[in-house]
């Protein structure tokens, strides 16, 4: 397929490379044109522009936030005035609920087609391939996509027809992820403070009950105080609690669990924790038993 | 070796069976006299007193809470007066620090042995042999338990010399995976409410990041809403919890996830769920949003 | 002066005829024109355009929230296109802090003054001119606004030249209350679970410590559970907590406090609360004990 | 009447010289005994032995926790052994619900008379005979210590004949003013992270709307940061709140508040805040937004 693929970081980069290696033709863009060279290098075309990235099948935005991405979309030259009706854009990052439907709208006014695919995975699994996908919207847009989704993670999960429903779920799935956190970051307390070893404590849990990847990445990197460079940064964190907590609002779901995290996040970033991975919360329950 | 067997309520029960078939000479105690019958046909021995169950090499109690342990460990013919020195007491029961110091001292004082080996497992666990067990205690004493371990369980870990942190550790385990039912408590409440499939989402984390068992167990048990026969109750989530934050207080470490847990038991059981399994505190976040 | 006075709510409406009562000279903008009859009434000039209120020395808008003030300000025939230069908008409802920057900059661009004049009190102290005044903008604009302050309200205090700090005040102000609320709704329940009356328990807290009007006002009404109709209504109150939350994630100050009033706020909305007062936040304490 | 005093610190000094100044006699106990020695240069007697203050018409004890209360009343010369029947033992220390029952049935076995009187007001209410009294037992014995409620306290609350209320009620009230400080700490910590003066804003929320004195003793300290020496140290305000948290637990009323509350105590401790005054919590919310 003729893929346009919209920014080059972390993640970007490499399931921008897998594409690539799997045959597909893509046009690269970043607003950081640096970022464009090694995939350049390695066969892809570079657009100067975000329209230029906007002449193949699909396009698919790989962005931070959700500013960046209204900015790539609704701006003058932006996807929805330059993408040809039929064309998909596949919208992989992580963004509010709320602005997925905005894009949807849009995009379906325009007659174009729009797919919600956030992914879970870091750097590292991107890189490799093996992102988990969460993927909706019309079926037949879908399963134009289902190829791109084999090369470029390990396994798809279809929600259904309703695109920014995907985006609760990736929003959903990272509030649990941080759940673990808080949760690893507080037992580590108790227990290091008592005076065993954590990373004896982590062994026992991951070879017992607790022995999804998740905890072993995470429980690593708290009880090794591991927290820079960042794979996933607290900002971001912040930020998907934030969209989180938005998404629970205007359903009307109190989630508790979710508001302490928020403020964890906040905790973090204002004690100067931009640069460290968002793990770095666990770091706060430690400190407030003195630690 | 010979056993007494203090306790045979639901994971008692299972674990003495799995002595008897070991090969060891069990002799049995329980409160409620009628549970021993099971076991005496399987050629347990009857002990019609406390004390009839200390005149082996060691004495496992498996009983529900403080109280219980205090009876049996503290009262005239209980464990510390009749235990001969050099004799085990395996305290297999979730109990509170506090509590396990003193029965570290009251034996240590009589000559007696004294191994803290709490197990994580619900009772289908116990019935098969698969526990994990977290053990601490002298060197010795430990390495004799060991044996009986094997019997019992899967997998022994060993925490160090000092008992109590064996039941620190299982109380900060157990905070753990209650705040894993929180957690999918609130994430189910946000995307059921939304209309995603509760049953479709768990088949979603389950087969990505969070393949743990304790998610499938507990997640099935939220989704489907099937939350009696309870495998651990709610009163017992309450009483762990509330050891946690005991624990927390005595070593200053602050728990804000621990104290979210411990509100929603209490709402738990103020709504009428002293049957309910422990996790239905997730149906609290589900009526919160008004479902 | 000559004053154009936009929303005419519980609180809007009162206020206007106090400035009417003071003499001065009054136009009258409302969305629902029906809510403008009394004022014509008293002597108030129709606006059939929200531009025909701008014609004066100043310009008060009273709106529930971010977006009426938006359009208000900020549509084509607005008060940023329609005002004179040196003409200063008064902006008396509870708004967001990054709004307020929003009107201060676009005021400031049309050489308009802006002042923020959020007010602490609740329909009836409207009314009676009762109302506590919280300013800050440009020192002129303040000084020409004070004679107004004083037909409103029982006292001004002046925060400095940065007018949206002003309404981060009130914000903070807002939470206060509502913390008092959610105090008193935790101890009701309890004392009322005990089988004390809460109504004798209140009566010795504001005879004792706690004499503040806030608490007699809102305690009577949750021991009375007289939550309905509403002086102020629980979407509004969500509505202050959400846009403290909003300024506290800006300037990264976690507050847990503020955190748990949103969650209860979206309870009480999610079990059907609309038109409950915002203390109906209360209830759900007594709920979560199963009285 | 004559009186026994058990208990003169910063409290209790105060209270038996006001009784003395009003013409009781009045015997002194005290574990330290140092602190005998003023009230004795007053005229009060002497007493080596809690026995030696058990002679009167009623005993007072003013300690400072549920074990000193404990050995007090239940060792072997302790007021439960030492007091005649119908003798009078007014407890005004604030303790748990639990020990209160306690003691009310060991005062009734025993033939004697218990009321508890629990007072709010820190060290110079106390000196100053501004205490407010919270009573409640029989009412015979409750009205033969009405006139040493006159000579301690302002103003006196009569919960009832179950003594234990008292107490409950009297927890409740510090959980309202911890709610308060919590709720000051947070609001200061955003608005003075914007630049705005505390002092002034305090000025503000006192002369309007939060008029009581509980908001301006503590605000005060807040603003100024002045949480040394302490009036109220903070592990007394932990254990407060630790009853307070305990007596919920007994009747299942979920107080998350009340949650957050101890763990800013726990965290005050663990940061070295032994000798901070129960206000010192605020500055957690200030340090948690990097200030």
């Amino acid at each position: 397929m003729r893929i346009g693929f919209i920014g080059l970081g972390k993640m970007g980069s490499g399931m921008a490379a897998n594409l690539l290696k799997a045959g597909h033709e893509v046009s690269v863009y970043n607003r950081t044109p640096a970022k464009k060279s090694a995939l350049i290098e390695q066969g892809a075309h570079d657009c100067p522009q975000v329209a230029d990235a906007c002449r193949g099948d699909a396009v698919i935005t790989m962005l931070a936030d959700d500013p960046a991405i209204e900015n790539v979309a609704f701006s003058d030259k932006g996807l929805v005035s330059a993408l040809k009706p039929g064309v998909i854009h596949i919208c992989m990052s992580t963004i509010s609920v709320a602005l997925s439907q905005r894009l949807m709208q849009a995009h379906a006014d325009a007659g174009q087609g729009y797919v919600a695919a956030p992914v879970f995975g870091r750097p590292d699994a991107a890189a490799a391939g093996k992102l988990f996908i969460v993927a909706a919207g019309a079926p037949a847009a879908v399963k134009a996509c289902e190829p791109l989704f084999a090369d470029l993670g390990q396994k798809t999960f279809l929600i259904g027809d309703q695109a920014p429903l995907a985006h609760l779920v990736k929003l959903s799935g990272n509030f649990l992820i941080a759940s673990v956190i808080e949760s690893l970051g507080e037992a580590m307390a108790l227990i290091g403070k008592a005076g065993i070893d954590k990373h004896q404590y982590l062994d026992l849990l991951t070879s017992s009950l607790f022995t999804a990847p998740v905890y072993k990445t995470y429980g690593g990197m708290i009880a090794g105080e591991t927290f820079e460079p960042a794979g996933f940064a607290a900002p971001l964190g912040l930020k998907d609690i934030r969209l989180a907590l938005a998404a629970s609002e205007s359903l009307r779901v109190p989630m508790p669990l979710a508001s302490l995290l928020r403020d964890r996040f906040l905790a973090l970033l204002a004690d100067g924790g931009d640069s460290s991975d968002w793990s770095g919360i666990a770091r706060l329950a430690a400190r407030d038993a003195g630690q």
